[in-house]
């Protein structure tokens, strides 16, 4: 038996939903022609898009499918990953991988930890890739291709970083081995930020016209870029990495103060606008 | 004489200016060949710069010699718009056209109505198209076109208008004659509020490592784009506009407090989000 077809390996993997994210880890792993992928999501026409479009072979009908597969990638928003390991993670089999791409670690770690038996090789994934545009349909396995895919150590066990280091590998993106709580330390400032700035600006905004939106320039349109986003997505990268998310919405309170001090003089202001980016 | 050739006609234009919008109109208005396009920039480089890339003939070495020009553009930051009609508004030839490009439009209006003779047609312009790319070499006058150029009444002169509105057109951009206050209204949201984001963000995150930003994704990457545009022209554009900036800045405040409240639950912050961009 090759190393490809012991438990763990990658030609019978399960992803669990069917949206942008796992549909392009299919298409991804697709390509490298390893084996099969399945796809389980509860939105059943998600599912069928998702093979439609080729991102799988085989829809999956019930979760239960799902634990006949060497490697299972939880691919749903992170308060989903935390329920279904709650629910189902004593059922993964021993030898298996059991990876998933939410957005923040330190909540999905410590849910794998608690939820997974010990011989089951688990590691937090993180593929920095994908854009705006939800579901299947907004699939794109370019953006995987030399994106940084995120490990987070569950437990003391090689197999398990091995197997996601080989994963993100077949995806083309570039394996980063990193703490849990560093990564969300990070993402609080680099995702949970930016996201919450582009609601807010919607928020603040919205009250204008169209007539008045003919004098909005394309700086306008690419602030607004992120709040197109999937609201439940970015609802869980954020709450589930809160405190974070609340320094670093502190600190942003903080910048925004400091540039306001100056608002009025011209020469002031443009001095601490050449200050603020360093 | 043909329209083209009377006072305030585009036959004889001097760009003061040779930054990135003025080299842009300048390349706009030579791709019309109605006439010559000159230049003056205290930055001698810069003007050079400006005739290397197509976007004048002729470098005015002297401002003296903007005022033998039928159309004056004034294409330099807001507050230096200000100081120039202050200082020279006054030598403007009767029957001549002057125009500027500046992000607000309020304080370049009543500097307008302030410092230049009755018979000088003056409308305040701002063309919103550019790029965060600073200097003659950011210039792309294809973001000209279809572009939004609004036109702000100084006076009560249909003149100025018509030739604002010519001006715009021979552009391919879409004038859009309003009043100077709804004008530093929108754009106090639209522009002043993007930046100073932008601005922040990059100051709140400053302090992060490049192995931490190996976890950035396109979205940030995306909102930082704003806070690398020229920190003068950001600021001349906020400065000139500060109540409204300020204004804007406490609505964004309120819609960042509507997000947080709900920050650590992920269906309430997933409502929230939904509803804050409407």
């Amino acid at each position: 038996m090759s190393a490809a077809g012991t438990p763990g390996g990658l030609d019978r993997v399960a992803v669990v939903g069917a949206g942008q994210i796992g549909t392009a880890i299919g298409l991804g792993l697709r390509a490298t022609a390893l084996g099969e992928v399945a796809v389980f999501d509860r939105a059943r026409a998600v599912a069928a898009r998702c093979v439609e479009l080729g991102g799988a072979e085989v829809v999956l009908e019930r979760p239960e499918q799902v634990f006949e597969r060497g490697t299972v990638i939880l691919a749903i928003p992170v308060p989903g990953i935390i329920a279904f390991l709650d629910e189902h993670g004593r059922r993964l089999r021993p030898g298996s991988l059991v990876i998933d791409t939410g957005s923040t670690k330190a909540m999905v770690v410590a849910a794998m930890r608690r939820a997974v038996r010990p011989d089951v090789h688990a590691v937090g994934g993180h593929p920095i890739a994908g854009t705006e545009r939800p579901g299947p349909d907004g699939a794109d396995p370019s953006t995987l291709r030399g994106a940084t895919f995120a490990l987070c150590p569950v437990r003391d066990d090689a197999r398990a970083l091995a197997l996601g280091t080989a994963l993100a590998a077949a995806l083309h993106a570039r394996p980063l081995v990193l703490d849990a709580a560093l990564h969300d330390r990070v993402i609080a400032r680099t995702s949970a930020l930016p996201h919450l700035l582009s609601f807010a600006l919607a928020r603040a905004t919205r009250a204008l016209g169209d007539d008045a939106l003919a004098l909005a320039g394309s700086g306008y349109q690419g602030a607004l870029r992120l709040a197109r986003s999937d609201p439940e997505m970015v609802a869980g990268l954020i709450a589930t990495n809160a405190a974070e998310s609340r320094a670093a919405l502190e600190e942003l309170r903080q910048a925004l103060d400091e540039l306001a001090a100056d608002l009025d003089e011209a020469p002031a202001l443009a001095t601490a606008l050449a200050r603020a980016r360093g």
